[in-house]
């Protein structure tokens, strides 16, 4: 039996447009580590917290790690002691499901270290609950796919309905990453409470839209849906040259392009890696002008999901 | 050269619960047929209206199978005479895309009858001239399936992109019209004007989740998805026998049930021809014992649309 286990899970663009609380998909990188140690002291304990953001709370009941551990080893009936080691890779409020990323790798190292031997099916209440603790509402559409990998539609939350969506093979995605922190929270509060019914057939058609063209390979009509009627029009505003880097993104080559979950992170489609690469620094280049650091990655999109690590 | 062309458009159901503005699919059966015939005498003259709605008017201006062939042979500099002859086999006010019916047959029969050569693509234009006429808003989700057939999304509509979706070969549709008559500009007056951003995500994940369902031919994914929490809430009331029918169609074996276009007409999916005529059978026992007269229809997905007729 082992003593240790360390499980990574991927950062995840959700929204994905016109995809409000309902669509999202996985990157290859960066995303969160998270270590547990069998321990004979009973209780459960975060030992350390590294990487991008070392000021989380080390109440294991307070945090997005620790609450999947609690409820697991709760469910499994485990009496003595576990340590969690919390690697963050992501930004807590960079709009790529750093919350949800270190639920679940939580949830994935907690299941193998007590060899619970559960599904990801029968995981995603856990991660669950380590992503309310960073969100009134429950993201699924970042969960799942930081769980599962690939393409994520949510086709309902009540009971939560997970659908996996293929992916055409030459689709890639570029993440820009300005270092300023939206809270899922307060972003949440700049949305409409009500959607003029001719803005909710504009989104419906492009979500149903971005489905289809995901299905059938279509790279164009998928990114003709690229547009997002609700959120971005609030949320854009509050990202620093957000409506430049998303015309430098089209001007590269992007298919498309929007805000990742609730930003301040933006997200484009694209054909190839090499078009990728272009479109970061193309978008890079609008955030040097405003003297505004920040990271890009380009990446396919993840179909492998969380991971335990060797 | 012909000196007449008769074409027939089929009836589509349009909606198709979550799909508002944005999804139909053409029937077998009913449709209308027009006949357009060449004369000597100058002008567009309508003259028989027969089948179920013989009060339709007679100038051709006002007339959504008059329209198109005006604005045809206005386009084609055409300056003798043509005569038009509808046979309605679909009423107005079905919720079945009546006029729809009218137009695309009026402008297939007249591309014809004038070899103007048309495309479909170049077709639609003429043929929302004529639904113009019956609504203020024009229903490209009646029209696209009822001129090219098949499953249609219309993804946007500025500009118009209609998106064909591949349809699963085991999928039915039954249809029941109570005969009552709901005008569509009435019943959109019934709609919301906004809509709760909760309903738009659940309407949002509903229309993907239904075309992610027709595309991987997955029935019971399309069964899920088949839910309307916008028209059909405040349109089902003035249905007779509403949700009798809906139940009496889930409980013989429907995937789903909802509201063709603004009704009254109802549309259920299955798997067979046989749980087809069951829940056709079904629904009408609940307009039986509300002495309400219908029609029922048992279809396939029509795939081949309107077209001239021998």
């Amino acid at each position: 039996m082992k003593t240790h286990v360390s499980a990574f899970a991927p950062a995840s663009v959700s929204n994905v447009a016109a995809g409000f609380d309902i669509m999202g998909f996985a990157l290859d990188q960066p995303g969160d580590t998270v270590t547990i140690r069998l321990s004979e002291s009973p209780g459960v304990r975060i030992t350390k917290i590294s990487g991008s953001d070392c000021e989380l709370p080390r109440d294991p009941a307070r945090n997005t790690a620790g609450a999947p551990v609690l409820a697991l080893a709760r469910m499994m009936g485990y009496s003595k002691g576990l340590e969690i080691e919390i690697h963050k890779g992501l930004s807590v409020g960079s709009g790529l499901g750093s919350s949800a990323a270190s639920a679940v790798a939580a949830a994935v190292a907690c299941n193998a270290i007590l060899q619970a031997g559960l599904s990801n099916d029968e995981l995603l209440p856990f991660a669950i609950e380590g992503e309310k603790i960073a969100s009134e509402a429950v993201h699924v559409d970042n969960l799942a796919p930081c769980l599962w990998g690939g393409f994520i539609l949510v086709r309902g939350y009540h009971p939560i309905d997970v659908v996996h969506l293929r992916v055409p093979h030459d689709l890639w995605c570029t993440v820009i990453h300005p270092h300023i922190e939206i809270e899922t929270k307060e972003s949440r509060k700049l949305l409409p409470r009500a959607v003029p019914l001719v803005d909710v057939v504009t989104q419906t058609g492009n979500a149903a839209g971005l489905v289809a063209g995901l299905l059938t390979g279509d790279l164009a009509l998928l990114g003709r849906s690229l547009h997002d009627v609700i959120a971005e029009p609030v949320r854009g505003k509050h990202i620093p040259g957000f409506a430049g880097m998303k015309e430098a993104a089209l001007k590269a080559g992007a298919l498309g392009c929007s805000i990742s979950g609730s930003g301040p992170a933006l997200f484009a489609l694209c054909d190839s890696k090499k078009t990728g690469g272009m479109i970061g620094a193309a978008m890079g280049q609008v955030l040097d002008r405003l003297g505004c650091p920040y990271d890009t990655y380009v990446s396919t999109i993840n179909c492998t999901g969380a991971r335990v690590l060797d």
